[in-house]
């Protein structure tokens, strides 16, 4: 078995399950007492907080342990924006945020807030002149990840936070898949993290919130964690948490530079062994474990299913939205194929055999799945070209990736010049059509409303 | 070294942590994922489900795990106000709650609700009729402790779901105290607990939410835990915290009864060797572990210190204010003395000699601290009863013990019929005044505004 699902969720890196252990007997006391268990209790946890501040680059005080990094997000974006709150209720995201930020976003707006959502280019990346145009007078937070989860894209953080620095708008950064990699550079305000997306355990988040910037805590808090994370802390953990970032951290150059290689062979390997293949993602500025592409023709679901009875566990799109069946919001967002998605994200230590097997086995599972599906072969437009001007194809009632399919099937009939309207209700489709046309060099005229659906409109040029 | 604390917090039982240990292995990978890792951590998840389900005597898809007490009683009674909004923002609580449902209640008072506090008795307990007049057409919801969690009595909850069915309005039970030792009976509409209460592990709370009842989740949620509690799930302590329930509640008949024995003991052996006690809490309805008493002219911290150096780890006042100096409000509830305040909870495994030998070091921890006070020694009234018939002592900027002390020192030298009044700015000194009269056979007249602080009116009679 390979897992190579670490963006959602790394195995326990060795250092985080002996600390664990350790302080399952030496910390499972309340640090708020004052007898030995307490007192015991509560060096653990001011070491633990003092060796995250020291991987985050920040003071011990300004960081608080939370119970999760989606409760760090939710919690920040919560008191930042109720702290600046006489300042206007408008906060900016980019488009490609974890759900967790984007769910914080879709209550604030709820509640009578406003949000821009700053979109980003093919690679997923956004553009620092993009937020510094979406700042307003009344913007009191913007938000943004220091890499994305879903294809690696790394965000340009420290160019972003000097425009809200000079805006005087705090900067919150989502940096759950960077941290264990290093600190995040730049002038940003609020931090929120993940322990077990570095090999640490579940149920340890870090909200991070510079001295300076306005914070009022939303909900019931209690008096841990600074009044800003309520509830018992639940020390082992925070203690594994503590001591595997560090361990991480001591092994991020070296492995980091491994992962990238590995994660280079698939980014070139993967559409040298497969046709009909997008890589997407930055190539350069990007995660090292992450690499991310999408097969046309291909449903995602039945390729994920082969690869797991071939012993790969990967995932395809967002990384919460498996049990819904629309396309990732981060791909919709850069406008790249989302059929046959298939993200890999590497644990470290990912021997290069598995990745190689990898390799080997991917294109026997996507051209099994083709064929299931009924997928044209080979890359040309073939056909007659001798048909209709103008096809119409109803794929209505089918799901991605048949639209595409049918699409491709028909598209060598009509002669150059002309179209073929191919009627779809799969949200899929609106996506995937315009990105067919693109890898396929036709030309995608437009959508139009249909009954039941839309008409995806494509010129045959070639 | 003896820790009887377990009301705060208990060790991880040996069931707890093997089942911890084994689920780091097997259940770190995302449930909600397709692959076999994540296939097995469902399994791992549904099963804990299943079985702290039946422990709680409820369906499995009316239970959800949080990532502690705290957040399911947060979540909980947010999410049973917003469902019920429209019928009104009336609020319920018992004043003995615990501080995760005050302040929950002061947040909810806070945005526009209303809130009525609940009195109790001289043993902490409410009466259902007092639940049942304070229910009103607009109350949206009432919470109360299946027992209390400084004193250990028990809450008449099936009696208080009774009249809040017979009116229509959901009963929340925060059942942290009592869910190791059996299911709470009655027909209560939510309930939130914690595992490290019952020697689980901390970060995981069960929130219960009886099909039928309204309920909306409040703030960003996810598709985790049926959209009531956001975030990644915590696995390992999930399958830890269940099978530790199993565990203890397997347990639970046998340990009570010898548990209740030992706190009998203490109970009955404090005032036989200690001078001036107050032992709190109802006698007879009370949890088993936890014993509670008071003492007059001690200070709490003084001689919590006294303790832990003899080797004892215990608790006073509130679990939640050791960092504060106010008297706890479940003491200040029951208008009990809340000075030299000592709360021992007993953990599951408790040797009775232990217990022997607390009660063997207690007279001396006692009587080292009142020296030190300068305490009176004896019951009585001393004093030639010949000075003035309205004496002045002035306490002001003074702690508890001390103005108690100054009164006890003085009252023997006003005649019968006299009067001593108490200038004190330390807030104890409101309840434990009141309380020495109580338990010395004087009368307390009352207390008047003074310049800094308050005059506190005390009348000998005796």
């Amino acid at each position: 078995m390979a897992y190579f699902d670490a963006a959602s969720g790394a195995p326990l890196h060795p250092v985080a399950r002996q600390a664990l252990m350790a302080s399952l007997d030496e910390g499972w006391a309340d640090p708020a007492r004052l007898y030995r268990e307490g007192r015991r209790a509560r060096m653990l946890l001011d070491a633990a907080r003092e060796a995250a501040a020291e991987a985050v680059e920040c003071r011990p005080d300004e960081l608080v342990f939370t119970t999760s990094g989606t409760r760090a997000v939710h919690s920040g974006t919560a008191g930042a924006l109720a702290g600046r709150r006489r300042v206007g209720r408008h906060l900016i995201v980019s488009a490609v945020e974890h759900s967790s930020v984007l769910h914080a976003a879709q209550v604030h707006e709820a509640e009578g807030g406003t949000v821009t959502e700053v979109a980003v280019d093919r690679t997923g990346a956004v553009a620092p002149s993009a937020y510094a145009e979406a700042l307003r007078p009344d913007t009191a937070l913007a938000c943004l990840q220091s890499a994305n989860h879903e294809v690696g894209t790394v965000q340009p953080v420290a160019e972003v936070a000097e425009a809200c620095r000079v805006a005087g708008v705090p900067l919150l950064v989502d940096a759950a898949q960077s941290l264990g990699w290093g600190p995040v550079r730049g002038d940003w305000s609020l931090l929120a993290a993940s322990a077990h997306k570095w090999g640490g355990p579940s149920g340890v988040g870090l909200l991070v919130v510079r001295k300076g910037v306005r914070f009022a805590p939303q909900g019931p808090v209690d008096e841990r964690e600074s009044g800003r994370a309520a509830g018992f802390e639940n020390l082992p953990a925070i203690v594994a948490a503590a001591a595997s970032l560090r361990a991480v951290r001591a092994e991020a150059a070296e492995e980091s530079a491994r992962l990238r290689e590995l994660t280079d062979r698939i980014r070139a390997g993967v559409p040298d062994r497969v046709p009909d293949v997008e890589v997407v993602g930055d190539p350069e500025r990007r995660l090292p474990g992450i690499v991310t592409f999408s097969c046309l023709y291909v449903d995602g679901e039945t390729l994920l299913h082969e690869l797991d009875r071939a012993g790969f566990s990967v995932s395809s799109g967002s990384s919460c939205t498996s049990s819904t069946l629309t396309p990732s919001h981060v791909l919709k967002a850069m406008g790249v194929l989302s059929e046959g998605n298939v993200r890999v994200s590497l644990p470290a230590g990912t021997p290069r055999e598995e990745v190689e097997r990898f390799l080997s086995v991917l294109p026997g599972a996507v051209a099994g799945t083709r064929e299931k599906l009924g997928a044209p072969v080979g890359a040309a437009a073939g056909g007659t070209g001798r048909g209709d001007d103008a096809l119409v194809v109803d794929a209505r009632g089918r799901r991605c990736p048949i639209p595409v399919i049918e699409l491709a099937k028909v598209i060598g009939d009509v002669p150059v010049g002309g179209t073929v309207r191919v009627l779809a209700d799969d949200e899929a489709a609106r996506l995937d059509i315009p990105a067919w046309c693109e890898m396929r060099g036709q030309q995608y005229v437009g959508e139009e409303p249909a009954d039941r659906g839309s008409a995806y409109v494509v010129r045959r040029v070639s």
